[in-house]
């Protein structure tokens, strides 16, 4: 691996930054989507080229092994090629037509609306996704695919990576003729720089992955601004698991197997890590404990994202372990050849009453850690679930009959999560349209909009309609031949055809 | 006309209010969309069978005259039915639907998504919408289409009409069994009531219609919550005119008397009123000041909504006429009858690089006021529209010929308004789906949403989705069965039809 010397960005070049990407976005909006899908899937091809070389510098920087970073590395790619088939298909576009009314009492003027971009996006990289969270990952998608520019602000944690990156979207901008300043990489572990490019006028939208302090924050400069502008941050969750009785009691070891799974899956550093089981105290639950223990005791401890999250861990996992009421129930092997990056499994417990009397158990320990909730009765776990704050994810372990019996529960959990998962688990997010990853805060800043997913392309879009436009100046999307073929609502009917 | 006394909601009651309407929010959310629709279609047979008293009471506490009090009120009634008819048609749930895919190489989950509502939503009434945009306005029957309970502040400027709105929204609510909280009125104007009502952990959106500064206040308030919250604020424009000069130079006094028609409506009361009008120093331009003069020399002063509107409006025209370098080009008659409530149209008119150095030029004067900027040549015009702030509406007075030799003054446009109106009027705002009533900031806080039109019910609802549960468990929107016959993406595909 050659690495190369990558300055900080200087604070001062931002502003030229911004405005080339204005610029660009004056040129770029009106370019068909057929072209901004090419774009985007010369993207796509330049990166899968590209795939080893950009492996092994992510393996370099973030200690994720081969196969995870080859896997992330495909998901990226696909996202780019399926956001761009969707910006193609145009239903996102939410095209609406009424047609002119004029015999009617008071005669109506025809109006045609469509989402069109905001402008240039500053995104924010993952750390714990190298690929498909940061430089060309899902917010830059989704970026391009509703017609704006993009300026990433690398993450300092692999920014070798994201410089290669940067410069296979560079390579595939030159190529498809895209104009200057379509994408830029700026890089720089700052505050300073972070917030110049979010509080730049020409700046019309961020995109976020990660924790909760750095969403925040950019979400209040977001709004500070003279001309407040929309921040999505999607900051993390703790992910519940609710084991219902009838199910729990069917298949104890293998509901444990498979919690265990999704705990240590890429040493627990998933935004959609299950930190919280939740269940009723019994001996089923006793017998899930000791075989979760069972399975958790094997796993050796895995090197974590950077020694900056393993620190972070410990000590949050610390403050969890010594609050009042709060057990170890089982830890993994520790791996001594590790060091300070070292990320130990481990799983605690607590009460009902302990954890509804304690917000330090509410808050998330990034990692591969979860607290098992023994509640003393129904009453009780709603309690708990109504306690928790907004989720990306909550998942049940139910049968039917679970569910008809605790109907309660199951209204209260759809109260604060995205997406609500039956007897499988959190981890996985899979990418298509019907994905939400999105939830009430603090699991994002505005939980109308999902992070994966094409329809996270209209967190970048806003409506415009054109009011009495004769048809050969309005946009393709919009003209009467829908010379696109696209989807349209005409008169609140929908339909993909012409019309007259 | 009898009046009540309306005693101010004390802030001590807003603590019950909105927990009531969280109880409200958990029953009233699972009832079927043609349910919700039948409830908004009661309010809107009770608004019309109230009427005469509606209007009466409006008339007098607004000054607004009975034919366009008449006409707002069957618009409100008429918004009711018609998102309650989105509500029931269904398409607005963005409902996706991606099948399990178990031989996959990863096989991938059933995934289905829908909209569901946010909350409780608190609406603040507007000053010159008693009906369209206040008690039982496009606020509330958003929130009620989108299964949301609803807390309204009541206007002070209209007190008793917003009270008698609300006791018809309750005996509707009866009278179709809705739970109880799924309305409740509050009046006071105390800072401190809406402060209360919007920072109360159980409200989780809020809509408002009004001015910036007031606006701007709840959006601060929504942010600074420690879960922050959606503040949809429509803060009004002053909606620029532009004249492109062929289409000018065709009928010049034809285009005036339409102009000073749009600046003179309800007294130049509405958030779209044109403030501005731009166009090339030219004897055509001359000529249409000189035809704006005699049409607007005519028009008697009407009556203000209240009389702080009319100090606001005197102090603030007083304010841009002492400007360096602008002049009065017309004002109309005062009426001596009406005290300190007459609002007297006035045109003032200034040079591109007059207003280009001054941002008082480019505030709303909220009235019959408009001024006329009278630029060099094609660059300044650009570059006025490019200093302009984000407008709920654009309109361009032009031929085919002058749109396609101003192009590049017309893309500065798209950049800065919600909707662009060719040769029309920004007065006027169709219900329908097509319509986008929002705008850049300050127009609006998001410009990613609209305060009229069913798109509206987006503002206050959020995906969520469901992962691998069983068909009979998922909402009747989701079923295989589709019982609902509502449009859905299906594997990517637009479908009304059942799936297997």
């Amino acid at each position: 691996m050659t690495t190369r010397k990558i300055d900080d960005t200087p604070v001062e070049a931002i502003d030229e930054i911004l405005q080339k990407a204005w610029h660009a976005f004056q040129q770029y909006r009106k370019l068909p989507l057929t072209t901004r899908a090419a774009f985007m899937r010369a993207i796509a091809e330049a990166l899968n080229e590209n795939a080893s070389d950009l492996v092994a510098s992510a393996m370099a920087e973030t200690n994720l092994p081969e196969g995870r970073l080859k896997g992330e590395l495909n998901r990226t790619i696909f996202q780019l090629r399926s956001y761009g088939e969707a910006c193609e298909r145009g239903a996102w576009l939410d095209a609406r037509i009424d047609r002119a009314q004029p015999d009617k009492a008071v005669p109506s003027p025809d109006i045609r609306k469509m989402l069109v971009p905001l402008g240039p996006v500053v995104v924010f990289g993952a750390s714990n996704f190298p690929f498909a969270y940061s430089t060309a990952g899902g917010d830059t998608a989704c970026a391009f695919a509703a017609g704006c520019p993009v300026v990433v602000k690398g993450h300092p944690a692999h920014i070798q990576t994201s410089q290669r990156v940067a410069d296979i979207i560079q390579a595939a901008a030159k190529k498809t003729s895209m104009p200057e300043g379509i994408f830029t990489h700026v890089s720089g572990a700052s505050f300073e720089t972070g917030k110049a490019l979010v509080m730049h006028p020409r700046t019309k939208a961020v995109g976020f992955t990660g924790s909760l302090g750095g969403g925040k924050q950019l979400f209040d400069w977001g709004n500070q601004r003279k001309e407040p502008i929309p921040v999505f941050a999607e900051m993390g969750s703790i992910n519940p698991i609710l084991l219902l009785p009838e199910k729990l009691s069917s298949d104890t070891p293998g509901i444990a197997k498979t919690c265990a799974a999704s705990i240590t899956l890429s040493v627990g550093q998933f935004c959609t890590n299950p930190g919280l089981i939740i269940g009723l105290q019994s001996p089923a639950l006793d017998e899930f404990k000791e075989a979760l223990k069972r399975e958790v005791n094997g796993v050796l401890a895995g090197k974590m994202l950077h020694p900056g999250i393993a620190k972070a861990y410990v000590e949050k996992r610390s403050a969890a372990l010594a609050q009042d009421g709060v057990s170890v129930v089982a830890t993994g092997a520790q791996n001594e050849d590790q060091n300070d990056m070292s990320g130990v499994t481990t799983i605690a417990s607590t009460t009902g009453a302990h954890f509804l009397s304690n917000e330090i158990l509410h808050q998330e320990v990034f990692g591969p850690y979860s607290i098992i909730i023994a509640c003393a009765d129904e009453t009780e776990m709603l309690s708990v679930i109504q306690h928790l704050e907004g989720q990306l994810t909550a998942t049940m372990i139910a049968t039917e009959n679970d569910i008809r019996q605790h109907a309660s529960l199951v209204e209260a959990v759809k109260d604060m999560c995205g997406r609500f998962i039956l007897n499988g688990v959190p981890t996985g997010v899979e990418v298509c349209l019907s994905m939400h990853h999105g939830g009430p805060y603090p699991a994002t800043t505005d939980s109308r909009f999902t992070a994966v997913g094409a329809d996270g392309i209209r967190r970048f879009a806003r409506p415009m309609c054109f009011q009495n436009w004769p048809d050969t100046l309005l946009p393709a999307e919009l003209q009467n031949g829908n010379p696109l073929k696209i989807w349209r609502t005409v008169d609140n009917e929908l339909t993909n055809g012409q019309i007259e």
